[in-house]
């Protein structure tokens, strides 16, 4: 673990140079007309102060840290977004989805968004196939929406998003089709139904600086298996979030950006080839599988 | 000032949920077989996390961090370094300084080494010009080195750099010309003395997101006025510093950067036309100023 100041054995004519400075930081954010503003550089300069002081951050140091978040920077575009991997990779993006979506009772547990989502994705009928081509092992998922209470939410959007059996999203096709994502909307009982496919696990990009920083630590750029699910209903919390898949091995390694919550990991349920779908879908002699996933969702803010 | 986690109104559920996320993070981090670079990504992500858990952060403040930070990138090049902008403008570089140049004794404080020295200009004669055709109000500086027994250091290197009285320095001219920058020799008792300019405050560049950042903090990007000092000899710390100007407006408003310490602020005395100066130079109708630095430097590491 890391090292409070205290441990040190600084003397106190240098414990105080190092707090005034702190202090004169703090006081230069008093002309600052924006509390909230205030309150964030004031936040970040007591941490980012402290972090220096307990590892008695060296300068060799500080350069390597100036010359990562350069690294960092400079293979960010449209299409690369490195300080989200960064962020995402330290549990920062984990935590600030923790810290907005407070748990509520019975409400189903969020977790983190990732870069794959797109806006314009197709509607399916309930009971659809959002694979759209995408290539893997067929898989059927239905739940049931409710709230906290128990009761129905009928009509909620329900958008879906996964990768294929490559580990690939469609945006990472080199063409432009559309595959491996839909929206559907629960029916009046709350309930929704669709055609998928087994997730997964998929490694994060990692030729850059952040790759680089993983394989320094000894640690898996590689996601557990997910499906990604956003869901939206009037009066209720959007929930962001995605389900596991039980017995996949990396749930063991770990997920490289920490989104895995106990109450997220489902058994998708393997099927022989021959039995009976759900809907009457002939599979022929391929395996499928099948899971359930209810969904509840938290009051709205 | 900040507000901590434990003054949040957050339930024991979700507290619970935050600090196992903490837990998790910290986990993955325990095959890293470089024990600093460890203790460096624990620490960084204790410090990270209870700064996002503090303010509580917003998914906005998280986009828009992310955001800042890309611009931070994308600005930064072979000539503009706006991650150490960022770093010196939140007092990080100065704190790095601190830790690093603890208080010994009576020795010499140090202070930030900014973006503005050379490793090739020219030496100069203990008594020489160190303007090399800068413009501004000539200034006598002299003193002695000596170590914190009060020992006179012969032939330690001294190398000093400061901006035109237009608040440039030499690297920012559109020419290649060398000016106000030098490095010369104490003599045999330890002292040198030689002519520069009297510091002027000047921005550091502020037409970036570093200088957005200060805008909306309503924070000045001037740095007081200061001249640098680097002084190294054998067996003894290297100092790496300023003088400030005793009377700077800048003063009160404060640097910029936090480079500021009492100890480091010379009167500069000006002289009226005519007064002679100490080695018989002619100023004609110029004012002058002068003043003195002892510098005590700290035993070697
Ligand atoms: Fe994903
Ligand atoms: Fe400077």
């Amino acid at each position: 673990m890391t090292t409070t100041t205290a441990d040190h054995n600084i003397n106190v004519q240098q414990k105080a140079v190092e707090e005034d400075l702190v202090n004169r930081v703090l006081q230069s954010f008093d002309a600052c007309e924006n509390p909230r503003l205030k309150q964030l550089m004031e936040s970040l300069v007591v941490h980012l102060h402290d972090f220096i002081r307990d590892v008695r951050l060296t300068e060799d140091e500080w350069n390597y840290a100036i010359d990562f978040l350069t690294a960092v920077g400079h293979i960010t575009d449209d299409k690369r977004q490195e300080f989200v991997l960064l962020s995402d990779t330290l549990g920062a993006s984990m935590q600030t989805i923790a810290v907005n979506n407070e748990a509520y009772e019975n409400s189903t547990e969020a977790t983190v968004f990732g870069p794959f989502f797109l806006d314009d994705a197709p509607e399916v009928e309930l009971g659809g196939d959002i694979a759209g081509g995408a290539q893997g092992q067929a898989a059927w998922i239905e739940g049931t929406v409710t709230d906290t209470e128990g009761n129905p939410v009928p009509n909620a959007r329900i958008e879906v998003w996964e990768c294929d059996e490559d580990g690939l999203y469609d945006v990472q096709y080199a063409d432009e089709r559309m595959a491996g994502r839909a929206y559907m909307h629960t029916d009046a009982n709350g309930d929704y139904r669709f055609w998928g496919l087994t997730p997964v696990p998929y490694p994060i990009p990692h030729d850059g600086p952040v790759g680089n920083m993983l394989k320094a630590v000894g640690r898996s750029p590689v996601r557990c298996a997910h499906l990604h699910f956003m869901v939206t209903a009037p009066e209720l919390r959007t929930l962001v979030t995605h389900i596991f898949v039980e017995g996949d091995p990396q749930l063991e390694i770990g997920d490289s950006v920490f989104g895995v919550k106990d109450s997220l990991i489902k058994k998708f349920e393997e099927q022989a080839p021959g039995t009976p779908t759900p809907d009457g879908r002939d599979l022929g002699d391929q395996t499928w599988a099948r899971t359930r996933f209810d969904i509840v969702l938290a009051p709205g803010a």
